[in-house]
């Protein structure tokens, strides 16, 4: 009777495991440019008439775009999102289910999707942020993967962008990632002839074998990109979905065909170092009559009931296949992090925080 | 009477100087690349039923994808045209009358622009590359140019790859050359605002006082190409017309807007080069999400009648300027055509041959 008293008349505090950033990171992101605190506590009632939704997190996402979000602020750069506060933690997409709401249209119980922090609970007044998660009968991950952030990457960035037709030659760097894999699987379904690369035998292994691309090659046993390339588009490559930047970029723009596309998601071979390397072959970009145009995922959020209605049945069906790498709990967070960079992650990265 | 049945029964030969490819170019093109030849003979006669042209050549059009097939061919490169041959004479556009004909569509007299040969006289079969000169109330001249291929290149470059939008900012580099002026008077036209970069005082101050530009800058006096942008373009670049490529293109994907556009015409500071430069900032394109786009003159040719009824007021009206950079006769070839790639000619680069 006290306990139900107690938390009627005052607020439930608990304690809030963090990741924190430590320092503006130079380079390659290290664990240690992390820390997990136990330190802060916080009040699992929302405020009233705050317009608040107080979240229990239970998946966090690890995404490319944060490592732009990890240096300090260059105003002549425009990230995605804001940058990352030393002594604060991360924030991403996660899904997380609402604990108490000052929010009309979030009430307690509901799953959501969105932009939350990297803690175990979150009170967020950015409810424009937020979606309801709508169907409960997929992976809950899900919605930090394919139907998140990473299918409406893949879908626009693949049809928007490309506008790819029939039995056209389709390469995807970086394939095995969390976009990567849903390009190809898009291009099969489209009736393309796709080849992915990727940096281990185990993701080459899923490329051909789970994610049913014609080819795949690891591009580390490759001393020269450009005769791998012709090895595997004896035709010449029409669609590059790039996601990797550099060497493999230059190599790709000598083997593109004429009105070749190039969707330029992002450069992750890039990102960590001090300066990028040169692309030496634009020059094909007129010799071949290319188009390269560099997107955001915004520019389709609202193809998300379109996508949704198409992605959907591929799932359930199984013609549309999702790997997922989930490290357990919020201590496995840094690891999860600096992996992503060094390409350790198989499929889709996130963190699992709590069950529901 | 002796004289015309001489004429009619056999047919009249004459010398015909030629400008000759020596070898195959490695590295910055020389004078000495090129030989002037007087050793050949042509008949002025086109043989009976076979369907050939004997062209009198007036004008001649010296281009930068000449260099591109001064090489030996590289099967791997797609060149607009096939190569040039050593020992034969070069060949390209040019104005020319038709001194006799067996071809039914055009007739002695009628004067033409197209393919044609670096010669005095040409005998062609290929008269699908030959368009009769339709307005005579024009210099000759301006169907190596303006009423040609560089008028086709502006105009299917700038509107149909930039898809401008009055007021939007407008960068040409090159600005001074066949295309350049052209995109930049078109931008004006269409109410953008237009600076324009080129390598000496006199081609900047015809961008400024000749062609309207708003501005323009002489990169050979700006250490800081990125500086020298945000200079001229504090709110940013919409547009880049690209003739330059390297350092140039650089810097500008650092000052491009958010949806800017990037029109990829030509790289000629990259073409003498054994290795061309890198280009670092290739990021941005995701970061502003840029479209860019290598594209031919080719794909605009249909674009011709329109281009004509666009085109042929303004220049009758004095609202598009063009210049030219006419070298007299066959001998200054050499020298025209090494200069275009030191970047001395101000403005459309040609040589005249012969008067009609």
């Amino acid at each position: 009777m006290s306990g139900i008293d107690k938390s009627a008349a005052e607020a439930e505090v608990v304690r809030n495991k963090q990741l924190l950033l430590k320092d503006h990171v130079i380079g390659f992101p290290k664990e240690s440019d992390f820390i997990i605190s136990t330190e802060n506590a916080i009040s699992l009632n929302v405020p009233e008439n705050s317009k608040g939704v107080l979240l229990k997190n239970l998946y966090l996402s690890c995404d490319p775009y944060f490592r732009a979000l990890m240096i300090k602020p260059d105003h002549s750069i425009k990230t995605p999102f804001p940058a990352f506060t030393p002594g604060l933690p991360l924030y991403g997409y996660g899904v997380a289910k609402v604990l108490d709401s000052e929010h009309q249209n979030f009430k307690k119980g509901d799953l959501v999707w969105g932009t939350t922090g990297w803690e175990e609970y979150t009170l967020t007044t950015q409810t424009n942020s937020l979606f309801k998660v709508e169907n409960t009968n997929v992976h809950l991950s899900y919605y930090v993967g394919i139907l998140g952030l990473a299918g409406i990457t893949a879908y626009g960035g693949f049809f928007d962008v490309c506008h790819p037709k029939k039995r056209e030659k389709v390469f995807v760097s970086a394939a095995a990632g969390a976009v990567g894999q849903l390009v190809g699987q898009f291009a099969k379904l489209t009736g393309c002839y796709v080849v992915g690369s990727a940096g281990s035998k185990e993701k080459v292994d899923h490329l051909k074998n789970k994610f049913r691309f014609d080819d795949a090659f690891n591009y580390k046993e490759e001393d020269d990109l450009d005769a791998a390339l012709k090895r595997y588009f004896p035709e010449g490559i029409d669609i590059y979905f790039e996601n990797f930047g550099g060497k493999m970029l230059d190599a790709v723009l000598q083997n593109m065909n004429m009105n070749g596309r190039i969707s330029v998601c992002g450069m992750i071979s890039q990102y960590n170092l001090e300066k990028t390397e040169g692309v030496h072959n634009l020059m094909w970009l007129f010799y071949k009559r290319i188009t390269m145009r560099g997107f955001s995922a915004f520019e389709f959020y609202h193809l998300f009931p379109k996508f949704a209605e198409f992605v959907l049945p591929h799932i359930q069906e199984n013609r549309l296949i999702y790997v997922e790498d989930i490290a357990e709990g919020m201590e496995s967070g840094p690891s999860a992090l600096v992996g992503l960079f060094s390409g350790r992650n198989v499929g889709k990265q996130l963190v699992f925080v709590a069950r529901e």
